[in-house]
């Protein structure tokens, strides 16, 4: 590892080397990703689960507004963490990349297809210069040829599958949760249950459903459903995970990470 | 938080992370931003209220001129704090885009769809190089499918909904006021009295006519409407927030930011 | 306010912003702007007065090729200060966008949109890398529907809208001066005297008919009037202004500012 | 803008040489491709052999989602070693070569022209500046004529022809065991056995089926074989390296090497 | 004025104000138009007259072919001062002006026209960035409506207009001599003699035919004219300027300004 | 020569000048090549050689694949040494341009031509800025008119024709040997002696078939001639310079120089 | 003169202006010129002569292929000293434009014409970013209406016309020897004497034929004539310069100057 001052040297320019074969930027661009709340993604058997924190700095900003999950296809969401305003710019090819699969080839596209497509994308921005890498990771959940897919794609752009997932604040922590309690086969509200019990793992072990977004795709109708406030609530009500109620604001700075 | 020596070899660089994930120049843009004087938005049950505090450097400079508060569409207006010559930017953008709307649909341009061609347009200033981002912050406000509606831009390009929201000076006081004060389904003559008073709060409890802007949209009427200064000052009459009425110049530096 | 050692780091770079939000480029070209003589605009009731400083560096430069008073359309005239060679560009830039609109729609254009054109045009080379701002500030005088109209651009691309202004040298002195005698309503003859004897506060209260540069455009006829030697000589003995005669050479550096 | 660029070391400046001669970038570049894990080649009398190891971050990983072993073509493997976004272009790139070649001549491509266009594509990012090197090490192997051929490209361009080697982390361990072990003429399964028990001599003399890719092509079919886990499983044991069983999680840094 | 160290940030960037207001590498042109030897100009009521200093490195150098006098047109001479390569392109620029407004106009282009659009095209090398500024001054003479005019070009692109003017080295000493002698409606043969004595003041008040140039355009013929050596000799006689012949060499440093 | 400090100043720069008027990245250029294995010429009356030394890392390691003799045309050969990425797109261009002239003129190129062809290409690369200079140098062998020709071509782009000469590691010293053996007149063999003695005389005076490269272009047919493995044993028996057998690894640093 | 930290600042940027006005990297050009070889151009009444030093760092090099004097139409040699890869570039560019006055016009080109046009090329590269000046001076000999002319260029691009001169190492020198010896007059042959005389006098008096180049153009024939070693001998013999046989080399540092 490197002294302060000679770290400075290889942070600076945008598209280069360390001495030691590392490329800061796309690590600095990772503590982006750090910055932003948490988003946690589970395959189960029959279906993929996305679930997100969602930070408000006051209450008058509207939770609802907050865009961690997105669709990107009837058969696909994202979920992202990091820098909001480059999740925007990726959350755009993919609908894009998916739209022209459809109409080039008649079928959805793949979920790996769409993931390496965001993926190789991403790339081009840390090794080309001009430009600097995109501060996001997304998790990209979905099913192909009936089976429940769970990628993700971090600043380095590198896919990754997964079986279940956390990237975001306290990524670490949530990993630990969902190794020691992922289950192979389980269905689609045991994936919820795991999904949402990791999140709350990290939030003194409740949730209010404001403060949280869900989507859920069934290997049954493969149709990307995302979670309104009373669903929520029961979900976290039936898993004993609901907050008091007195809501608290957590009023990060205001940095445009979620 | 980073030693003041390795600071500044990030905020150097445009469009480069620093370590710990920020980007700099993005948050030396909020500063610009707050150099500008204090732009509110209040969202009600059947309107937008849009309230401005407009600072001159001489009793000789024509307050109307200094514009805060735009017309984006017929129902769409913008408040903005910060760089003036870069809101300007951003008001143009966002026009030619309602208009493109309008021609190829149309029909009038969604608020959050202007919303957020605005912050993908911010975004590309902040990711690729050759230029800075825009130091300015705006509020855009209006009706869609017959619903009050209340965004933010910041300089990262990420979009925010609110009920009420102050940008540009003394932004966390006016957002303690607005949060202590707001009440849901007040009516659109509560939130003009809201933003006043929040404005005022900062200001000595009083205001005068020609040192505001003031700007409502109804759910009735669907109009952007600027209200003059005879409009102001009975505002203010009835809220008891009318200045004593020796004009008093603020004298700030000459430095483009309102 | 940022120490001298960091000050030096933001100002090299073109287009970014420091810490505080500011953009040092911009700021120093305003000091550009203050290394030119004064030139002072005044709005009247029924016509608009611009009046100027001419500098030169030898009683053999022809000082009436030095030109800070613009005719940029027949209805409305520029005064500049600041860099020269600067000034001529955004004066045809003025003239070019006058005579578009003359031939697109018919009409003169009206003075304020050939302000904000103009700022417009500014602001891109403070945003926009791999060229300097502009070191030059305009005031731009006309009359637009019959009003006498007023405005002043800076580098960083802001138009403002004033009674009366000075930009330039001494520019702070010479608007106590029109803040403390300027009356609403006053003819253009009483512009004048206004003008020249803000003018002539900051130069021993006297001014040499060669020396200075006035132009007027009333509401009557709409034409920009330059007032040649014998006129500025009239106006001088007329308010008491003329100098004693010695004619005196100023010397100042050569740097290309007026 | 200019001085932004010129900065003190020669690492930096992406495309320049260094007093002794060498080419900083590009040898940090290897540095990145150490920080992968290893990836092995064997060039055997009956055919070729790519065997790689897959380093997770999480029992939640899908290691076969780790790619580090690629089909470019029927008759031709490239396993691969350090920044795997990158490794993905270079794949994308090789299998766009093969195509165009089989289009164009009608013919399979010969493993030597892919590698050397390859090469030739790697050395442009070291020469021409707005880009850094591919941070990746390539091991292409393939029938050509009916020979078995077993090339290496490296970060500088470079192609290298190989009876066996290994790229990746702990390189120069598996090579003293690839140079003490390898027989000429020995067959593709006395390959296969050299390759695993190669990788196995860095990681305690076991390994795990689901740890490690392998692949094959026999002048026989002239076909890409990747191996299943069954397979996999089968030749660890027939070869005694099948490791004990509790599957151990490497958790290296997450930093987009493999 | 900034120190030492403070002025080396500003002056590197090629476009750039530094924080009073000045363009240093304008200023640094200015100082290479000083390193080279002084041109005159002078205009009296029937002409104008151009008179230079030619130095050169060796007697065996041909003077005549050191051209600081340029023929820009029939009615149009420029002298230059400055470093002579970047003279030459403005030269050609000025020529190629000068015949393209006869083609397109069918006369002659006037003085102040031409001299505009020379400062013009310089002055876009001050802003822009990717070049340097023009390290030359010219002085352009003409005859324009019948009217003698005498215009001065600097590396900041401003124009002035003079009666009289020297630049290049001693130009303060030379102007001193030109204010002290300089006389309204002296006639063209008075204005050589002006010019070649004010030469004459700054080398021990004698001059060589060899060592000078001279151009007269007349008000009568309007036609530029180089006065060969024998009409210099003449001129430098009846003035009493000729010196006593032991030709000098001034062997200056050798680096490309006269 | 400059201290360390100011060395660092201008090594920076890829294309401008020191103060004594060298171009360091041409020069650290030559550094490259000298870290590449010797490469030989010889010229004799009959025909011209190469001769190479090929490195290798590994006895894995094809020496074969080392190229380091190449065939431009059916009358020309190139040898080269330095950073072997680098050399084959000399190589590749240089075969292009033997294309096009056998195409454009229907006759094979002169050695002479190719040459400069070659030459001026690499000028461009220490003149333009955004790529590096070519770190290899080339000794391009042929036939011309039935007259054996034998050039070099450095990193700074110049031509430098040659009766014998070295490039690589060991120029001195094999230049020595060269000097102080070289006769006019010999025959190719004699040529073919020279070269591999020279080689030889900085390897413990012997060589093994394996670990050279040699070729020869006669006059007599005026083809390229790579000698096989068997045709090099029975050379250096001939000469007695077979080394003793026992294969010896050089081993050096992978850094793509040969 | 700068001191040695400042002087540092400004020759980094490729086309800038130091304080004193001086362009660095031009300068720093000329001490490439000086880096490099004498050559030598003498006018005479019936011709020109161009005389060169040749410098080989090898008994093997071939002095011939050396080349300092080169044809550039049938009436105009060129000679050069300096970067020999730059001066080939020049050279090139002055046949074409040769070539092209021929084709455009019928008739050669004159040697002042062709002069200013390479002249003003040399200048882009001193002006324009993005690449360095020509490290090369060149001497131009030739007829031009049936009068021998003889001009240089330089780095800066400035054109100058002599009697006499010399470029390259020793220039200083060699000048005193030209003007001390240099007569007006003189015949072709007493051109060639002082040509080589001048060269001998810092060479030890003494000139080896093969160490020299030399090419003549007379009034007569109008045809560039390049001297073989025969007739150098004959001169050098007649002349009493003829060295006393045993060849010395100069082994120079290897870089690429002549």
């Amino acid at each position: 590892m490197q002294g302060q001052n000679q770290q400075q040297a290889y942070d600076r320019g945008i598209t280069i080397f360390s001495p030691d074969g590392r490329l800061y930027q796309v690590e600095y661009a990772r503590e982006a990703v750090k910055r932003g709340t948490a988003s946690i993604g589970v395959r189960t058997a029959d279906g993929v689960v996305l679930a997100v924190d969602k930070r408000i700095r006051s209450p008058l900003m509207e939770r609802d507004s907050v865009e961690k999950i997105h669709k990107a296809d009837d058969h696909i969401g994202i979920a992202s963490a990091g820098h909001v305003a480059d999740a925007r710019q990726l959350i755009d090819f993919a609908r894009r990349r998916a739209q022209v699969n459809e109409l080039r080839y008649g079928e959805p596209i793949a979920v790996e297809t769409l993931t390496k497509e965001v993926t190789d994308y991403i790339q081009q921005y840390t090794q080309v210069g001009g430009a600097r890498p995109f501060g996001v990771a997304l998790i990209i959940a979905g099913i192909a040829n009936g089976e429940p897919k769970l990628y993700e794609t971090d600043p380095s752009g590198t896919p990754y599958e997964w079986k279940a997932l956390a990237v975001g604040a306290d990524r670490s922590d949530i990993r630990d949760y969902l190794e020691a309690h992922y289950e192979e086969g389980m269905d689609l509200d045991a994936g919820v249950e795991l999904a949402l019990s990791a999140l709350a793992s990290v939030n003194d072990d409740s949730l209010e459903p404001e403060g949280i977004g869900l989507a859920t795709i069934s290997v049954d109708d493969q149709q990307f459903h995302e979670h309104d406030i009373d669903e929520r609530k029961a979900y976290l009500e039936q898993f004993e995970l609901l907050a008091s109620g007195d809501e608290e604001i957590d009023e990060p700075e205001d940095d445009g990470e979620q």
